[in-house]
């Protein structure tokens, strides 16, 4: 802020330009650098608040889980951001955005750098158009790598999990982003994505799946009896900041779906914003009342988790379907993830601590899939669902999406999550998961003073 | 975001045109568009810090409350605005904003449908105006709606809880507001209410003290005694998250006063912003003060209280009162909050566990008034108050609204109480909420592994 | 919110004007409102960000120190911001951007009165200018006056806190501010802070220094044996909540550090957010990766701290230093801060529980220094640095910068609480702060029924 005083010299040319006299630039280039700071200042909030996401994240998956392992779910958020931030400068970007090869993937732009042929092979004007978009892509990376930690939390190695969190910003997410958002395959045929149901939640959900798979359950959730597996259900250890996680989620999801429009000149910003908030809302419904259903009693955390499973169910087609099927699909996304939930954890004996693998995975198959189902046509003609005359089209090359991004990031995940466990290895020992990580990992309490029950 | 390279491509366009090239568009139509966008991102992300006043609504109300009914209170608090927004959509919206009849009531636009007159009878130019607003709207009914849930926290039915969250979203916010807002009476009369102190904050107060009034008390909390009926302090459980919620909720108020504007081009929102500032630092040095003289020490919970008063004070007059003003209206509501809160518990024993009726209720009273005593003209010079030379004129206008307000939200808002009390019935039993509406409503601890004595 | 539907028929015109009849206004004249609007809403919504910054530091407060003390740290968070923003609003905006005097302090615009020309001399067009430039001042000095209170907390009398809390903001901040950004001695000299890494955050670190210096340490906290003075280390008692804050301190630091380019139309805004996350994130990994050194194991507390200091460290020179230097300048700013506490807590014995004096002072000097070595003339070419051809020029600038502040700060700070200790006092009673300060000075428990071990 050294030249406060100039500035405000700037802002005050442009009053007297107002009363007729002349601009400090022309008005034509007045009004085109309007139109920048008008895309700079809404990419960057909106950056912004998807950053704050990583907050969102850390509370529900801090409150979900148990008192004795919360300081390394808090460590885990905080680090595959600050890691990824890093690893998505040096190498992701380029992955994801670079020139692109066989529409596989980028092969440019490693550390940010850009020569003029690549600026403008890029379509940017100058490195200012560079830094806002990658500010705000960084921040959908974290979020990708930071919906694994949830699935593998309380049994983790925290130096093991900081070397995937580099693979995933690094490597796993852009490439399949490439394929969709950088100018790849999926995207010359047609499959649409608008802010990231399979290019971001899905291909966190996946890896999720894989990491969980491999790294097995924790102690004591599933108990061999001659009658069968018996499940035994692991409360978490503090719900209101999970709560408190998830309405910080749903305030980001604006800057994450409106923000996509990738220019504060779009003006379906508010159709966007509409069908977010409607989707939601019908999320966190469907699972109250098929929870109730179920269960007997309206169920919050399943309630919490079925916000967010409209949230991730309305991201890719927030553009393109109308306020009334965003309820739908919100709805529906709120009792599928119950099932999913159910399903994994009873069935597959997979054991996901937040339902990360439901809410991310599995609702965002299923936000993807409705493109082709409930796409409209309002904001592009090109994309309309089955449900609106579009015929089987969008849905299949939707379909083609999900079963690559799957393919991919489960592959690839699955492939690293085996070799880091027959390295370094994935999972702490049992004595250390026992007494919890943030001893074992950390040496710290995270409620110093409080009486927790010793198994807590 | 599947046209990112497209979406650049635009940018660049602009770009040219800085350099003396034609724009994509004629100047006079990128100009139009620009002011467009300016005040659609405005409004979207106000709307935002808006919704995001809901998680500081649930940290409050779950903070100043015990441990054994966290979830409950944070469920209705999601709840509320997931099942409202759907209500406020299909039904509210119409109510408050469609073609008015008699000044009294909307009667068209349910389900956001409208045709090309309807359009341009509301002054929209396309349905992105009509989502931009309804975004900007429906997290106002949220607000109004969470209050009441608020002074009902610890004993209320969590089905019946739902029933009127609908009401209140759908009929009876909506009915008022379109009264003031929506071209109704009270604003033909020249009433003024920028963002709501009346409009949201007082109709949410008066229908949480119809609420209270009819629900009755917490157990244990008044106990007749042979010298009178002796009151019981019930205390919160979780100071930290409640003082992030007035901290979250302070947050949002920019959003909720300075996106009242409805214009991103509005220069007066900076003198918004001041006063929004200065109002809830004299509210919260009020009430600290005043709690000082009045129990010898200064009281956390009425300084983070006063701030609440302070915000919903300065609410109705943010845009025609001065900063000095501001900080008058503002320390008012802070002693005055105080002192609601006493007679409310004290005298009327009527139990509002977070002080909701006071903070909302009285204090939206209170600063609706302020408009007439304080309002300089500054902003709009047909609204003066007495003090600075406007004489009564005003000052009456405000009351008869403060009246109308009243009468209509504690009226319909009571008979809709008794009904749903004779009907389906409103309280839980007394053995569910001794062992609190976590345990009886859902089936949750939300501190599971801490050890919590069993009354809280 | 009043005249919605006149506001929406403004919003017609302009349609009207895009299909090419006339604008209300003439074009130039909108030209120039929508340059004002795009600074208006830029700096409001990001001093709305920087506001919420202090709910931030309440949580790292709170959460890094004892249970028993929760509500007084939150008390005294709430009321720096409360008191200071109505002392910065009748003093300390004239003494830091008032008519400059001697290049020492402002001397004029108390209460914020402004006359033509002082409007003019300030190079406003209008009062919404100052309204908008004080919104934004006024969370810079919170932010000040708040990070006093982490080194003081657990053992100061809230009646003092009162006192120096409205010094600090009142005068303290705005001299040493006037000399940097109003145009002061220092700013003629050339010395660069673009956000504040010595402006806001060491003259709240050196000040802090004072105030536990002249406070002394927490009962218990060192303790004097034959073999020397041992160190006791008091665990906070809640990391959620703290690693919470850290996540929102970030979140607010977009809009501290992107917001100070004063201008929403400053293309510079992206390559600011970019420099402000990588240091970041190369502050948390730096603290981590040295911490797991120095203690064997990666520790959270520290991490927190690492991501603090790397953003306090790239403050200074975010919009001169380029992406990968601000990642060297967050690393560093990780291993200092940790090295700082250690040297602070184990050798010179000033107890700071949170750490904030090697957080905000010394992290703040680094960084201002920092502009000295990195800065590479990207965005001013008048500011080169050491490592890029700029000589010892400004790093010699930057030096006395730091100097200069430090000996104002903590000169001031000294007598300040000098004079408090020796006549009201400054600090509570060995009893009273044995009992904690949440019973002793406000009567309050912050986790009322959990159990929760006496000494906590």
């Amino acid at each position: 802020m050294l030249h406060k005083k100039t500035k405000l010299a700037a802002v005050l040319i442009f009053l007297i330009a107002g009363t007729g006299s002349l601009f400090a630039q022309s008005l034509e280039e007045t009004v085109a650098l309007h139109g920048q700071a008008i895309d700079m200042i809404w990419l960057i909030l909106s950056a912004a608040l998807v950053f704050f996401m990583q907050a969102g994240f850390a509370m529900v998956e801090t409150g979900l889980t148990r008192a004795k392992n919360s300081a390394n779910v808090l460590m885990k958020n905080l680090m595959d951001f600050s890691v990824g931030s890093i690893a998505f400068w040096a190498i992701g970007w380029a992955l994801m955005y670079g020139a692109d090869a066989l529409g596989l993937i980028g092969t440019d732009a490693f550390f940010l750098h850009y020569n003029a042929e690549g600026l403008a092979a890029y379509g940017a004007g100058s490195m200012s158009d560079i830094y806002r978009d990658w500010m705000f892509q960084v921040v959908f990376a974290g979020t990708a790598s930071t919906i694994v930690s949830g699935a593998m939390a309380e049994r983790t190695r925290f130096a093991s999990y900081l070397i995937y969190s580099v693979f995933i910003t690094a490597l796993i997410y852009p490439v399949s982003g490439h394929w969709v958002w950088g100018g790849g395959w999926l995207s010359s045929l047609g499959f649409h994505d608008f802010a990231g149901s399979t290019v971001v939640h899905s291909v966190g959900g996946w890896a999720a799946l894989a990491g969980a798979i491999v790294l097995g359950a924790r102690k004591g959730k599933y108990i061999r009896t001659p009658e069968g597996i018996k499940v035994k259900a692991i409360p978490g250890h503090n719900l209101p900041i999970a709560a408190l996680g998830v309405f910080i989620l749903w305030f980001g999801w604006y800057g994450f779906n409106a923000g996509s429009t990738l220019s504060g000149s779009d003006l379906s910003i508010g159709h966007i914003a509409v069908t977010t908030t409607l989707a939601a809302g019908a999320g966190s419904v469907g699972a109250m009342i098929f929870s109730w259903i179920l269960y007997k009693k309206p169920d919050p955390s399943m309630s919490l988790n079925g916000a967010l499973a409209g949230l991730v169910g309305i991201t890719a087609g927030t553009w393109v379907i109308g306020p009334g099927s965003s309820i739908v699909v919100g709805f529906i996304a709120g009792i599928l993830v119950i099932l999913s939930v159910e399903f994994i954890d009873k069935v597959l004996h997979v054991d996901d601590p937040v339902g990360a693998i439901s809410v991310h995975g599995v609702c965002g198959a299923w936000g993807t899939l409705a493109v082709g189902l409930f796409a409209n046509g309002v904001n592009d003609s090109s994309i309309v669902g089955l449900f609106f005359g579009g015929g089987l089209r969008q849905l299949g090359v939707q379909a083609l999406g999900i079963i690559s991004a799957f393919a991919w990031s489960f592959g690839t995940a699955l492939i690293l999550f085996l070799i880091i466990r027959y390295t370094v290895g994935l999972r702490v020992s049992e004595e250390e998961e026992l007494k919890g990580l943030d001893i074992s990992e950390h040496s710290i309490e995270s409620y110093s003073g409080f009486q927790i029950f010793s198994n807590m």
